[in-house]
């Protein structure tokens, strides 16, 4: 791994991860879960929990890294746009440092949708584990 | 909401919550999901997802507020020590700046274990929704 790698993932925001996300964490902010009340602030339709876009960062390191000997340091997430049900997100990630002398992985990122709005941008610094 | 106002929240990384972050994101690094991997790296057993905790500050700022009308805008967190099935974490959140100008309120954070050990920090800005 090294710098300048780019990664790519794809992610969609189906109904079983926000119905999944509510069940786990119990978030039922209105924003969320009350269409009307969402409207009425000035969004499209209800708007998904940021931290869904988190969950989807777990992922990409736990799983889709070419190494498994990984654990998340440090993690950073601006939302720029909502998100809505059912939009598809693909995941950009890039190696900004690699500091072997402390064995530790600096990533950038952002989220798109399918009309390349840039929904959320951040930073994720991982360790690798011996 | 003011400057200095402080927020505590009790959270149980139960087996629910584990096993229902795992089946809603998919992310099962060996870290998380095989004790003598876990072990072999150096930890007390499998370690639980850092991305919990960031569930946890969902259902905080979504539910825990003396208001509903929020939104966040930004999250920050630095993971400091493992967290284990069956810990009971302590959230403490601070309100460290209240942007009037901008309806921004932004905190600091941290989550400690029943032994008072800090297990994570960081920062999370949110909007106040008109």
């Amino acid at each position: 791994m090294n710098k300048g790698d780019l990664y790519t993932c794809s992610f969609n925001v189906s109904p079983d991860i926000y119905e999944g996300f509510i069940s786990v964490f119990k978030d039922k902010n209105p924003l969320h879960t009350n269409e009307s009340f969402a409207v009425n602030k000035g969004f499209k339709e209800k708007v998904m929990h940021g931290n869904i876009l988190n969950g989807f960062l777990s992922y990409f390191i736990g799983e889709c890294l070419p190494v498994k000997d990984v654990l998340i340091q440090t993690q950073e997430i601006k939302f720029m746009k909502p998100v809505y049900l059912n939009d598809n997100l693909i995941l950009h990630a890039e190696i900004e440092e690699v500091h072997e002398s402390v064995n530790t992985i600096e990533f950038k990122y952002f989220f798109e949708n399918r009309h390349q709005v840039k929904v959320a941008r951040g930073t994720i610094q991982i360790g690798l584990l011996k």
